[in-house]
């Protein structure tokens, strides 16, 4: 059984009537490819996003189903789940087989936030989809009040695609200017270029997509600066 | 109020209290930019999700996590929704607008499937969530009970890829060979090589999609019949 299983609950706010459905949810696949956590996680992923959308549903009345939808996929991406996850401590209760023991960064990021889903698969199937929910809306209950459908913007991409389309500018023109460094390391330098103003703007980033939104960013401010 | 919503609820398996909520079901944004079903659509997508995924989680509880997850994709995608929606005979009820009135094909597909999915919103609202789930369970009767995990294979590329690998081959690389027609009657011809077995397969589709996957169902076929 898990060491510290008490205090494990505790942190979750969940005490599990049958303890073997935590410890299946806490086994990660590098352990048993047959006995593990991804069915668990199956289960889970789709009771967190119901959880979430019904919650934003009814806190956000006035929401647009795309303000909905932006929220949501601000609350349950891996990066946020992996914040929730380390914010209940997870991290030590991990059963990891050998080879991810070591795992560190992204990996074990997407570790954690698997993870707090499978957590959430076992408590629907331990405790019923109400007793679940209860649960859920605790880890989230900070982030759940911090969010706004103003707090979720469009990506600057398509908001800069959407200003020049409103005024019937050229679409802007994307290219890379340079790649470098080794992967995972990688450094990219694109341009984005604004034809009908006639204004180009650079910018880098950890890769294509971080180093366009970064430069239609810089875009959008200019724009913003000099032309409202 | 819409005509014959006794029928309409005869056939969805469902009596709304609050009739309101299905006739905003049924109401298309190009009715009305602010009052449609848009908000229900993303209520009832996520619902929908549950409640495919708990059944098929308990149906098939040897099932792995990636073939429940094909499962799902295979029952909730939006062919098969818009499928759903005409066995309902939820095209004569929707509600649109000017432009909407008499658009066809793929179009109104997917205003059927999201209609679908609004109505599953509006019925959790309605009826909260046990009434909603035996009304969409029993939508989906036929279909849960004809799949199973053998009959949602992986796609054709994938496998083939799979094949490749496990017998230490080179990889497939994909070509197209040529584009004809226009938009969005276009035919694509594609090969894919197999260069460690010295055979290449041709293949055409309405899409580079679809006739790479063709080839690769072709090169499939081929090593089956040759290599096993």
């Amino acid at each position: 059984m898990i060491e510290h299983r008490e205090r494990l609950e505790k942190a979750l706010g969940y005490r599990f009537s049958d303890g073997e459905r935590l410890q299946l949810a806490l086994t990660h696949r590098s352990v048993s490819r047959r006995h593990n956590n991804e069915r668990l996680e199956f289960l889970g992923d789709a009771q967190l996003s119901q959880i979430i959308s019904t919650e934003l549903f009814h806190r956000f009345p006035d929401a647009a189903e795309g303000q909905l939808t932006r929220m949501r996929a601000s609350l349950v991406r891996g990066q946020t789940l992996a914040e929730v996850a380390r914010e209940l401590g997870l991290g030590e209760y991990l059963i990891l087989g050998g080879g991810e023991l070591k795992s560190g960064g992204h990996r074990r990021e997407s570790i954690l936030a698997d993870t707090l889903e499978a957590l959430i698969g076992a408590m629907v199937i331990d405790g019923g989809e109400d007793a679940c929910r209860e649960v859920v809306l605790s880890w989230f209950e900070a982030r759940l009040a911090a969010i706004s459908p103003q707090s979720v913007r469009k990506d600057a991409k398509t908001r800069l695609q959407e200003w020049l389309q409103a005024r019937k500018y050229e679409l802007p023109v994307y290219g890379v200017l340079s790649v470098s460094g080794q992967a995972p390391k990688q450094s990219f330098e694109v341009e984005c270029e604004l034809s009908g103003l006639k204004k180009t703007f650079r910018a880098s980033g950890p890769s294509r997509r971080r180093a366009e939104q970064q430069a239609a960013e810089q875009a959008l401010e200019w724009l913003e600066q000099t032309h409202e």
